[in-house]
C-alpha cells in the first residue's frame, strides 16, 4: 500500500471529517456544531478551541490523523504548516470577514484549496451600530444621559430632535454592511445613495453574490436611488457633494482608501449640507486622516462623527480625538454579537452544500484579488 | 342686511381664511405657511403666536374680524369661548396626537363643527426613540460612553452585544407609532407581534386609516406575525408570554390601562423569556405601576426598561427610579422634531383637500369615543 498518508474515503467506513480550531471554548460554538451533525449525518465533528491572549493565538496541538483526514476546515487564524497537512481538504472556511491575515501564508500563496471567508456575517450587528449612533446623535442622547445621571428632569433638551424621515444616507462601500444600513435606513424614511468602487449600471450588477443573514440586507442592490462609483478622489468627491446627512464609511482598507477622507473632503461635505454631515466610521482608522477629523469636529465641518475604529488602536489616553466635540468611540467591538459563531457556522454549512452539490462556492476568496 | 356678523364667502371676493393659532413663532412655522398659500392659491392666511409659558398658555387676543372669517382653524391649545364665534369654520385641525385637553370646552361638547387631530405626525420620531434605546440597551453604549469619558479603550465591554435578529418586539397598541417601530424592526430582521384593544381579523380592520407619514409606518397592518387583542389583564397576559424581547407600550391611559403592567406582568414576561424582556414605555407613565418596575428592575425580572414617560412627571429627583439598574429615563421629549409645524400642515393640507372635495377627513376625532 506504500507509505503515503492514509485517505479516509466514505468506501472505507469512516465518515467525512470537519476540523473545527475556533477562538471559542467549544460549549460557545455548540449551537452550530450541533447544527452541523444534525443537517449532515455522515460528517464527524473534531473540536479544537484556539485560545488568544493580548490579541495573539498560542500555539495549538492538532494531531496529524485529523488534518490529514479534514474534508473541510473551519478555522478563523490557526492553519497547518502546508497543504501538505490537508491532502483531502475541500475547502477552508474562514470565520473572519477577509483573510488578509493569512495572506502570506503558504497555503494562501501556494495551494489550490478554495478559502471561504464568512463576509456578510457582520451586516446586522453593524448596521445596528450604525443606525444607534445616527439615531443617539440626531436624538441628543449623550446630554439626556448625563441630565439622567444628575437626577435632572430637564425637557428642553430633548426637544432639539431631528428626525430621519427624508434625510440622505450615503454609503461609501455598499457591501453586506451598508446594504444592512440601506435597509433600516429606508425603513426610518431616508433617501439612500450608494457608492462603490467599480460601477454598477445593470441590476445583475448590483446584486449581493456573497452570505446574506436571511431577512436581512439588499440582496438585488434595489434600496439606492443613485449609484456612484470610482477609487479616485475626484470620483468621491462627486459623491460627497450629494448634501448627506449621514455617511457610513465601509469601505476595505487599500492604498487608495487610505486617508480617502481629510480636510477638502470635510470642506465639501459642509458645503454641500451646511446643517451637518455626521460620519460614521466601521471601515479602519486609516481611512480618515484623523487630526483633519478632529479639526474638522472642532471647527464645526460636520456635525459629528461615530467611530469604532481610529488610528492608531488601541486609541491612546492622550490622543485629542477622544474629547473632540461630538464624537462617539467605541473600542473595534462593532462587530461583535453573541451569534457571530452559529451564523459563522450558517455559512459554513451553505459551502457544504454548494461543494457537495457542485455549485459555486458563497464567498470564495480570489487570491489574486485578495478577497 | 340686517345686523348679523359679516359671513364672507367666495362670492364676496373676499379670499376663505385660515386661522392660525400656533405654539411657534411664525418664522418657526414658515415652511408650513408657505406650502399652505402654494397650494391653495384660494387662501389667506392669518397667523397668531400662542405663547406658552412653564406648559400654561398665555391670553391670546384674536380679533373677531378673525375668527369669523375663519373657514379652518388650526391650532394646539387656543379657542374661542363658544362656537359662536367661529360661525363660518368648516373645521378644526388640532396639531396635537390627541383632544383630551380641550374635551371639556364648549366647541367640543356642543358644536359639530368636525375636530380632526394630528394624530400620526410623532410615528417616526417616537419610533427611533424607541428603536435607539432598543440598540443602545443590547450594544452596551452606556457603558461604553462611561469608558470614551474616562479616554479607556476596553474592547472587552463592547463585546456583550445581542443583536436584534430573529428577537421579537411586541407592540402593546398599534397605532402610528407601533406601526413605525414595527417597519423598523423588521427591516432589522425582528419578528413583530401587536396587541390591539379591539381585535383586528380582517384585512380591512387591520389598516391605518389615520395620518400617515409617507414612506412610513405599516399602512395596511401586514407586518405583524400574529395579533393579539382585549382590554381584560387575562388578554393582555396571552400577549406577554410570547416570549418577547421588546415590549414597547403605545396605549392610551384609560382606566383599563392604568397599571396595566404591575409585578404579575414583569413575572410573566421573565418566566415567558428568561434572557429578559426590555420595555420601552412611550404612552403615559401611569400605565406601568411605577414602584413594581423599580422591583422588577431590582429583581432581574426585566433586562431594562427605556422610560420618556414617569408617574408623576416632571419625575422628583429622589425618586428611585432615576437610578434603578439598567434603565434610561428621558424627559417626555421623544414627540419633538424640528418638522413638527411642517409635518402638521400636511395634515391639515390633507383635510382642505378632503374638506372641499366632500371625502371623509382623516384623523376627524369621534367625541363620544373620545379620540
Amino acid at each position: 500500500m506504500g507509505g503515503g498518508p492514509e485517505v479516509p474515503s466514505k468506501e472505507s467506513g469512516k465518515k467525512e471529517l470537519v476540523l473545527c480550531t475556533l477562538p471559542w471554548p467549544e460549549e460557545g460554538a455548540k449551537k452550530g456544531v450541533e447544527g452541523l451533525k444534525e443537517e449532515f449525518k455522515d460528517l464527524e465533528v473534531k473540536y479544537f478551541h484556539s485560545v488568544f491572549n493580548n490579541g495573539k493565538m498560542e500555539p495549538l496541538d492538532v494531531p496529524e490523523e485529523y488534518t490529514t483526514r479534514a474534508s473541510y476546515l473551519a478555522t478563523l487564524f490557526w492553519l497547518p504548516p502546508t497543504a501538505k497537512s490537508l491532502p483531502n481538504t475541500k475547502l477552508i472556511q474562514f470565520f473572519s470577514a477577509g483573510t488578509n491575515h493569512i495572506a502570506q501564508h503558504p497555503i494562501y500563496t501556494d495551494s489550490k484549496i478554495p478559502l471561504c471567508s464568512a463576509n456578510g456575517v457582520h451586516g446586522p450587528q453593524i448596521a445596528e451600530w450604525v443606525i444607534m449612533m445616527d439615531l443617539v446623535h440626531s436624538h441628543n442622547l449623550p446630554k439626556l444621559y448625563d441630565l439622567q445621571k444628575e437626577k435632572k428632569w430637564a425637557q428642553k433638551e430633548g426637544m432639539s430632535v431631528s428626525d430621519r424621515v427624508g434625510k440622505r444616507v450615503g454609503i461609501l462601500g455598499y457591501g453586506s454592511i451598508g446594504r444592512q444600513v440601506a435597509r433600516v435606513a429606508k425603513a426610518m424614511g431616508m433617501d439612500v445613495i450608494a457608492y462603490t468602487a467599480s460601477p454598477r449600471k445593470t441590476p445583475e450588477s448590483r446584486k449581493d453574490d456573497g452570505y446574506i443573514v436571511p431577512g436581512t440586507g439588499d440582496p438585488d442592490g434595489t434600496f439606492p436611488s443613485a449609484w456612484y462609483s470610482g477609487t479616485s478622489k475626484e470620483d468621491v468627491h462627486e459623491f460627497l457633494k450629494q448634501e448627506i446627512d449621514l455617511l457610513v464609511i465601509a469601505v476595505p482598507l487599500t492604498k487608495a482608501t487610505t486617508h480617502f477622507l481629510s480636510t477638502p473632503e470635510f470642506e465639501l461635505l459642509h458645503k454641500s449640507n451646511p446643517r451637518g454631515t455626521y460620519v460614521a466610521n466601521i471601515a479602519r482608522g486609516q481611512v480618515i486622516d484623523q487630526p483633519a477629523l478632529v479639526k474638522a469636529l472642532h471647527g464645526g465641518l460636520i456635525s459629528g462623527a461615530a467611530l469604532d475604529v481610529t488610528d492608531p488602536e488601541p486609541l491612546p489616553a492622550d490622543d485629542s480625538l477622544w474629547d473632540a466635540p461630538n464624537v462617539l468611540i467605541t473600542p473595534h467591538c462593532s462587530g461583535s454579537t453573541d451569534v457571530y459563531a452559529d451564523r459563522a457556522f450558517e455559512v459554513l454549512r451553505e459551502n457544504i452544500r454548494r461543494q457537495r452539490s457542485g455549485g459555486k462556492l458563497v464567498n470564495e476568496v480570489n487570491r489574486k484579488r485578495g478577497y
